[in-house]
């Protein structure tokens, strides 16, 4: 099965580039509301299912036991700039759990908000693991170590109780056994399961399902902290500000999922060949697509469903852009 | 028409994403020699056919009127990273056909370098216009308008002489009318025409001709500079360095264009969602497919045809390859 064109890329009025992909819309009880392409392959989620694995440790009783903020379990589900904000939060977490930084197994890379590495750079500093744009997500995993009671040492392996159970509750979520499932290693060393959208997409739909304390405890964090989740002039952090009502997250390689929470709907899509730029733009279409919002939320999303491409002028060459189907 | 994938990108022995795309692989008659998907749709050549347009400031008399040596030629036809080398040698290449960094009109941007864009920052240096990528070829279009004696204000527009002459030159090469294919403005503001991709080909395969002394200059100069195209790390250096009888040259967008002067064979290549991740790995793809090579750089070819992925703690998590067709 060829998946559609769904986002494309103009230049001087033709269409220069093209990225095909899929995505379902799915609702609590697993019907299919939307979808194009093949939603029954098994694909990486990434980063898209951070608010799964923050789902473990809340569930688990850690975020109780240390008195996380909602700007902490925001940050959870984050991939984040590497901010100032976002390292004093991760700080926070690894503290309030009684972990240190050398604990962390993520890896560290340069913060990808520009002002924060240059500032880094004039300083003579080099980055460190809480740059990581899951340094968030792993000082989570790290509070589930200690709540389980187990070394948090080797925490991010797949055999580790912390990522086992993290299995557990995303196979569960997701109604999809993990365990037969392919799997990866994931930028931040931690095991990443493949599955079919349409299950990320019915996770994200349970998540979102009013009567499950946990799911509400993560989305309301999230959207009431969007800067956590992302940062500076980045799409998620943009598109939640400006649409409180919905949830997102982005995920390497083209993924992103999210849901509506007063439509009880989840939403996964993934781009063929990886691409951001065009998971963005296919994301706000597809939400512009659905019949519910208001006519000022639409609005919004058709906006989010195309931006222009500038050159080193700052010319408008082209744009890129979602496409309705 | 839906091109086939032509590279892919795995993770944990799955393939996580994949590209799509067009080759054609054409002698200087025009004959098709091998080809894969739609050679006939115009694509935007970019920066990959920055030997076109060098080539009409070398016919012009400008390299020899003042005296550009094959560094400074190989640079013409450069998407340079930057570095301390690029930046003298565009230096030299104003000055002596009387030209100022106040006449580029390529607009400016970090140096892709990471080394050299860190120094600049640490010392409190803004980048400049001879940072550009493109400030080679610019510094050529700016020698062929003293050649031609005209105005070089204004030299990036598509109705200025420089840029009609170019696309004279490239139109006669490529053996396809520019005036009526589509155009629009590349990164570095000045135009591009969309061409067929057996129409590029062919251009690369009669630039190689043994007979075109122009075209040898300019195909010479970069094999014997393969530094001064593009920089520390990159593919075409990497490339021509370790397999110097092929000329290759990348292009925004997924474009790929290359000849095999000895073959007297030219290669035009696009991925259609615009990854030049994929378009490295299909180019080294589809030289290694073809009969014109010694044992040991068919071996070396192979070696460029895929790369392995890692994480930031430097795990090998999956490669990214160039598939046989």
């Amino acid at each position: 099965m060829t998946n559609p064109v769904i986002a494309e890329v103009t230049r001087g009025g033709i269409v220069e580039s093209r990225h095909r992909g899929a995505f379902a819309v799915v609702d609590h009880t697993g019907h299919v509301v939307a979808a194009e392409g093949a939603i029954a392959a098994a694909v990486f989620p990434r980063s898209a299912v951070k608010a799964f694995q923050c789902l473990a440790m809340v569930n688990s009783g850690a975020a109780d036991r240390f008195g996380l903020t909602p700007e902490e379990i925001a940050l959870c589900c984050a991939s984040h700039n590497g901010e100032p904000d976002h390292v004093r939060v991760a700080r926070s977490i690894l503290k309030k759990a009684g972990n240190g930084e050398d604990l962390y197994e993520c890896g560290a890379h340069w913060p990808s908000a520009e002002q924060t590495r240059f500032d880094l750079i004039r300083e003579g500093h080099q980055y460190q693991q809480v740059h990581n744009n899951c340094s968030g997500k792993h000082a989570g995993m790290l509070a589930l170590a200690r709540q389980l009671g187990v070394d948090p040492h080797g925490y991010s392996t797949r055999e580790h109780p912390v990522q086992q159970l993290i299995a557990r509750t995303m196979g569960e979520i997701c109604d999809v056994g993990l365990d037969a499932q392919p799997w990866g290693i994931d930028g931040c060393s931690v095991p990443t399961w493949a599955m079919p959208l349409k299950n990320m997409a019915l996770g994200f739909a349970c998540l979102s399902d009013p009567a499950f304390d946990a799911g509400r405890r993560i989305i309301e964090a999230v959207q009431a902290h969007p800067f956590m989740v992302a940062g500076t002039n980045d799409f998620d952090t943009l598109l939640m500000t400006e649409v409180p009502r919905v949830f997102v997250k982005t995920g390497a390689e083209g993924v992103y999922c999210g849901c509506i929470p007063h439509a009880r709907l989840g939403i996964a899509l993934k781009i063929d060949d990886g691409a951001s730029r065009a998971s963005e733009v296919a994301m706000a279409s597809v939400l512009a697509g659905l019949d519910v919002w208001t006519e000022k939320e639409r609005e919004t999303l058709q906006r989010f469903r195309h931006h222009e491409l500038t050159n080193w002028r700052k010319f408008e060459v082209g744009e890129v852009r979602g496409l309705s189907l």
